[in-house]
């Protein structure tokens, strides 16, 4: 994406299922992703936004669901989306003092999109995720504004950069710069060839634990570098998987649960501090808001269908997560904080992935 | 049903919907339920058999979930019901120290009607739930055997026995006797005309909380004959909800919570020790076992149809509660052991509901 | 409570046990309640504050959990509630499109209060529960200041208003004026004695579904007054419950469970549209942030004792709501439009509860 | 254990924490483990019993909880630990349709040891669990008998065979032959030092995906000897978890859900038909079965001393895992149905782990 150096240029080939065409989350139709970046010194942050379809979101829903890794975090509008199995707004991220400022701006965006909520039908449920990027970015600066909230879902596009991008300007990631990264995986079945993408806001782990492809490259850095940064791990991952594929919001759950493959063959160990929240949806169903004359009839996957689906997120979510630190550059920000971006380090000391 | 007095025959009348034909879980078409009753001083238990349809029930599954109101008690076959969202067996009801033996009976019954389980394919999830009849019974002498499992299966019909029957055999309900109790509710919708019916084994409460119909009977009734049983409950409450509402798994999880608002009309406070647990079915789409080469059209209600089910649930299980109250004959068991039925306590004592 | 006429001024008592002595939330020693009320012509809205202890809530984490009866609803929080079981900030109630405002406000009020939120320490969970109250208030215009967040938390006391109040403001329960109600349970037990309190802001249900204590009354006024409102339900029920019961999470969140007996007597049959959310603390144990050189020793009960609670939580939440429709005032709010008080139809027509 | 050949003794070695003095859970102190082994032609089959400590399991309870990572599976008892929190008898690994044999003969054994269960106090919840051993078991012949459970609970022992034992003779695993295996982590605190130890039964994925370590030693192997299995997965996972570190069973429930992080670092995708669920306990508190007249005091780690916790578990099942292909050792079964043994691969083909 955006001509970045990805973690495929390396060489590293991850699982056996086939990319989409651009490797990423908006390899699924309709799919779009923006960003608003924020930084200057002690401001690092900023906001992405995932639009979903490209029709009316409120009036067209898509079967959505959530997935808590570990709860240490703070997204909003889980409780509805799990009760009726829809999506109905963006998706936002931000940092994590800024969900208050996102889901205005979100409410504001969706009042203003649609003249009846709140008059002749009910309101309206954003989602808002969020990762704690206070090591490079003075988090209680609060620098988010509704306009960054609005630019970002304005400039979504199929195309977006990754790594120090949006959201992830200030997020670490194993000890070295994290941020947004993406990747898609193709599903064959015999009634149809579907997608699966997710984008991942990666802001977890300390270094000695990150393996790419199953080598222990935090382990290799550390006897190069030292340690760089907190022994103890602060941090949190979002996770958004789209898919074409048909499914029902229970089936989409199974799938998205198997995120967590993918990034425990990264390093992972999922620590207590760590909010690890996936957010899926299907863009195969739009549910109207408005109820029609007849029941509705669904198109789901046999669930025999569905190993391949979970086959796929495990990889894309790995290879998202790598991308993210691969594309990841360095930034210096608050009280002169920094970490290594590992594009760099793997230049540096010449180290084959 | 089998020409028994029942709550309505009293002149009450539960919630505003109409009821089916039987006003029973048989009036959706192609449920059946059988009885095995062994009743003979201490020995005082049985079986019951729920047959969701009338096809092969392993190669054409139900759309199913389950829900644990409370959940001291020993369901099996809940984990994989609530993963897949279907249903493979008949369901079976017994006292809670034969649920090995309902369980083995069962896989019995299914290897027999399918011999490619365990070759071809793979194996079978039985779904068994369970009462503790201790007091009237002795329960520690394990009565049930295979055979009085296989003759509940077998003896399925649309009409059947409440209250002291089966399964009910035993079982204490509000300190008076309890058991098995029916009722059904219809529901229009633009779409079609659905109905939906419930089948409890009831074991639960004391008797100062019952209340029928708003009315607190529970307390004029002691003031008439003093408490009749233990203060601490240690009862339980099953509950199965059949309809031929087309649902998906998680629409059917909201409607069957909503059970408990009937049975909290009744007075239950749902104990610590009261193990309360919905199974529910869909009969309007059969999965087929085998993966078909395109993907399944499932036919689901939106959303916006559904609180007329949630309705029905609650009113259905209030009056199968009644049912099995009014319909519980008084048995003398273990130890000399009884609880007062309450048909005839209102006879007795001359009391209108 | 502030003088108003609650349900007991009626001759009703709800269940056995015994109130505390304001047979209030507040009754829970510590916990106070503030609101701030935005009542003219369109606009009917407000804010309730919930302040758990009076120490510093984020360096002394009281054990909480939420529970969702029907999860149509956007409280933002329970995500790390439920993850770690504890609650560190105050809780606020609003209107639905104004849960962003609230959360940056409640954001704002915690890093005043403590420096070392996203410097030395993570981030903030703060806890925003809503309604919505579209019919008596312009919920599109957002009135709702983060100097109106402030104003409820800083206003906070044993003694606060119910009905037409704060959040409660410009919510409608059983198509009547509905709002803040509030009502306490004592439990003794033979270790101590302890206090259950809840506060519901109530904003669901149709007419012809209220009851009182088993008096079908909603059924009497329609056939009075006629239908007053929507026949179709968007409204929820937001619960909040304190005690000093010592319990572990897993004990509350079964506790808090039991809060839809109470519901269920009243009527509801828990709409789709109607967000039922239940946020519940204990003040028995504080843990500190700061992790100790020890382990912890956490005083729980046996589960043995916990039957009392779970009677306690069903009559406090029956009379809470209970206590809500009565002391609530008639508002003449957006377009005109209204809903009558109960209070003023039981003395109207002369109804003997 | 028992002088096999472990994963260590080919120079592997999982992760960085200690493992206790036998690398196993019963280095938890009071833990024993009891495997009865059925090994004759088409009879590949067997029962292992995990004993949690040497006390009266039901009238000394131990806090312990249960995970789902995927439902396609029959594990029974279930409900009642997550409602409880407590575990009260032995539990149980055997084949799929042995469930209901194994619930007897349990619940013989604990009615046996505790005259109480159904006179004086209430039932007794089994726990059992299983998986699918078809290829090389008859599994439909129903071998297991009662005498068969009671055995694997009378020869428990802190030794105990891996690989083909128990439980685990008949069990397929990455296409390998399967079975049981075991490890501990050691986890230094301030307050104390703890041990963690697992122990599965292994019966899943194909072999394309096995990774030792980090290495692709699946994919080396089909090169050298292709496919060895059916392309499809029916397999399960059981895995146990013992720890002696006080902890609620909240805290337990989010260290065992971190099992596959372990899981997924050998490869495992979790297919839709694997049964993968986790049960684990912590021999730290007692739970006495009658209530006392004080309330308790339940000693647990504060949430930020949990991380070493989520790393043990990871690492001990992982090594526990690959314990149970190294060990197992080839039978051939039904049909003649065989399955290579990891082991002798290694030693025929020369290859370096």
């Amino acid at each position: 994406m955006y001509g970045q150096k990805r973690i495929r240029d390396y060489g590293i080939t991850i699982g056996s299922l086939e990319t989409g065409k651009r490797n990423a989350i908006t390899d699924v139709a309709g799919v779009k992703v923006g960003h608003s970046t924020l930084s200057k010194r002690s401001m690092q942050t900023g906001v992405t936004a995932i639009i979903p379809h490209q029709g009316s979101l409120f009036k067209e829903k898509l079967i959505a669901t959530s997935y808590v890794i570990n709860g240490f975090g703070k997204t909003m509008g889980t409780i509805q989306m799990n009760e009726l199995g829809t999506l109905e707004t963006p998706i936002l991220l931000t940092n994590t003092l800024s969900i208050g400022t996102a889901a205005d701006a979100v409410i504001d965006y969706m009042l203003d999109h649609n003249q009846e909520i709140g008059r002749s039908t009910g309101t309206v449920n954003p989602i808002i995720g969020e990762c704690n990027d206070m090591v490079l970015n003075d988090i209680r600066a609060r620098y988010i504004e509704k306009r960054h909230v609005f630019e970002a879902m304005e400039s979504a596009s199929t195309d977006f950069k990754e790594g120090t991008a949006g959201a992830g300007t200030g997020m670490l990631c194993y000890s070295l710069k994290g941020g947004i990264g993406s990747s898609s995986r193709k599903m064959e079945m015999k009634h149809g060839d579907y997608t699966l993408g997710v984008l991942v806001l990666s802001n977890f782990g300390t270094l000695g634990d990150l393996t790419v492809n199953g080598n222990a490259v935090g382990k290799k850095l550390i006897s190069l570098i030292g340690e760089t940064g907190e022994k103890k791990d602060k941090g949190s991952i979002m996770i958004i998987a789209a898919t074409d594929l048909p499914v029902s919001d229970r089936q989409l759950k199974r799938i998205i649960k198997r995120a967590v493959t993918g990034l425990s063959r990264t390093g992972s160990i999922i620590t207590t501090g760590s909010g690890e929240i996936i957010i899926g949806f299907s863009t195969a169903t739009r549910i109207e808001h408005d109820k029609p004359h007849d029941h509705l009839s669904i198109p789901t996957i046999h669930e025999e269908d569905i190993d391949i689906a979970f086959r796929a997120i495990g990889e894309a979510v790995e290879e998202a997560l790598l991308n993210s630190l691969v594309t990841a550059t360095q930034v210096i920000g608050r009280d002169g904080q920094t970490r290594p971006a590992l594009g760099d380090l793997l230049e540096k000391y010449d180290i084959q992935l």
